[in-house]
């Protein structure tokens, strides 16, 4: 089978190419090629097998259909312009989020005639819920984003839908929870501290804390988005039906209990690095988050992720710490 | 006020025509022109303001730079290509439907630098939810069309919403329930016969029925359309806060509730002229769709439909049958 991974240069991209290579095969189906497209040349990969790599702009329709040229059957389109960029560069974040992902699905229905149809699996964000929301969102919520990114995202969803009901391709939509915790530096992302009152402590470095204890989250492990990626990749679709977007499942934890989980694992000296320093543009901000999802339907469908913030730092000193 | 009705041929635009003229000002501010646009050029009617009127095809970005040339102040945006043809012709539907309505948004944008900010008024549709829907659909239901025209309006609102947000434009975005009774003659769209059943008999000639009586769906008058978009046009958007887009009030009615209410207004030699002719196609089509809405959030903004079915009929023997 031959893959392509659209944003495999980014943090989730390069796990899962990792995961790919060390797995050799989605669904039972060894894998035979890989290219890997970014917007910088991602790294290449030790591998037994054929990868290659393209910088790539998805704004330009041309570039769809070469990354199509080579027919692959298992698309990942991981690719986008961030939050506070989309936020900040509103025709940027539409040329890349909206309008590449639509030359992309373009590229794809124009080759649909003769008998193309490659699975595609796509990440979209749990950005495409805005308040007001309940605390606890169930899988029917309508989308009301508060941001151009979340809703270029749900727009996305919307087209993948369509196209998939329509047979030009064969697509998955997972909403990624919050990706804790992120490896790397730290961010200035308004949700940067989720993972920081983690990884900087573990690292023996301070950390700031700028919300409330009480602040309410919905997060999954890098581990487990590649996981979600992966089982998407090779599940039954027809199961999905004409829904082809699905909440993934995650752990809703509060600030404090992030911190209680950091002091069974690391002990009193790791949380002691924690400082609070309260922002209240932050706190503004993270207060029109989602706190919780049922995500039943993925659940069902065979998606899963960490049942413990314990558990979700434990992935983080195993996969990023322990070499 | 300058005010631009783009869709102004169809029915619903030319019935807003009509009562813009009546009326002379929305929400107090006088009418000073209107220039009326759609795919064919709309007929001028009588009006004691200048009327300008024009053949325009929305997919062509030069067309709304020159709609928006003249700044109008209020514009509704009714055009659309129907659900059938959108579905059967799929790169028409997005171009007219998608990207039309962006070249719309996009033209007021680039505009916005000079503090031009007018209301939109846009109509989408009830075709944006899909089953699995329950039996009564909450506000806060999510998106899940089942045909390339509801998947097309449903990103309409959400760029209506994201423009909105930012400043672009001051958007409101109806979701109209199915109209009737439609005037005119019969027409192939699988929802013609709600309308049908009632029209015919009451001109004397013989409708087909072919579903059901048992059949639930969601109406409004051509009245109540037009009521929706004068009250969009006239009220205080700072009450929609981000969330721009309404399911309009409606009245769910079976279609045996339809029938009683014909015959108790036109009598049996009305309801005696309905033929039964069972059509599976059309009975499978028409059960995925909405049955009824609780509609809370447009009816506290003021937003209001008929109440039964015996003021719908009344409404279409008041506006088409009495001169």
């Amino acid at each position: 089978m031959k893959i392509l991974v659209i944003g495999a240069a980014g943090m989730v991209g390069r796990k899962l190419v990792s995961a790919l290579l060390e797995a050799g095969q989605v669904g039972g189906q060894a894998i035979d090629t890989l290219h890997l497209a970014d917007v910088i040349a991602p790294e290449a990969p030790q591998a037994g097998v054929p990868v290659k790599t393209s910088a790539v702009d998805l704004s330009d329709p041309d570039v769809s259909v070469s990354l199509i040229a080579q027919r692959p059957d298992l698309i990942f389109h991981l690719a986008a312009i961030v939050s506070g960029e989309a936020e900040a560069n509103f025709e940027k974040g539409y040329r890349i989020n909206l309008d590449g992902t639509r030359h992309l699905l373009e590229a794809i229905r124009n080759a649909a005639g003769e008998g193309y149809r490659p699975r595609l699996v796509f990440t979209s964000s749990i950005a495409v819920f805005g308040e007001p929301l309940p605390a606890v969102i169930p899988d029917t919520q309508e989308h009301t984003p508060l941001t151009s990114y979340g809703t270029q995202k749900a727009i996305c969803e919307l087209l993948l839908a369509d196209y998939s009901r329509r047979g030009f391709v064969d697509g998955v939509g997972i909403r990624l929870p919050t990706i804790a915790v992120r490896p790397g530096k730290p961010n200035k992302a308004a949700s940067g501290f989720f993972s920081g009152i983690i990884r900087e402590p573990l690292a023996g470095q301070e950390a700031v804390l700028p919300v409330a204890e009480a602040v309410r989250h919905w997060f999954a492990s890098p581990r487990a988005a590649v996981g979600f990626l992966l089982h998407a990749a090779a599940m039954d679709t027809a199961l999905l039906g004409n829904q082809r977007n699905l909440t993934m499942p995650g752990l809703a934890a509060t600030v404090g209990e992030q911190i209680a989980a950091l002091e069974r694992v690391a002990g009193p000296e790791a949380t002691a690095l924690i400082r609070r320093e309260p922002d209240a543009v932050i706190a503004k901000i993270v207060a029109g988050w989602p706190q919780a999802f049922e995500a039943t339907r993925a659940k069902s469908l065979g998606f899963t992720a960490e049942g413990s913030f314990d558990e979700i730092i434990r992935v983080h000193i195993e996969d990023e710490l322990s070499h």
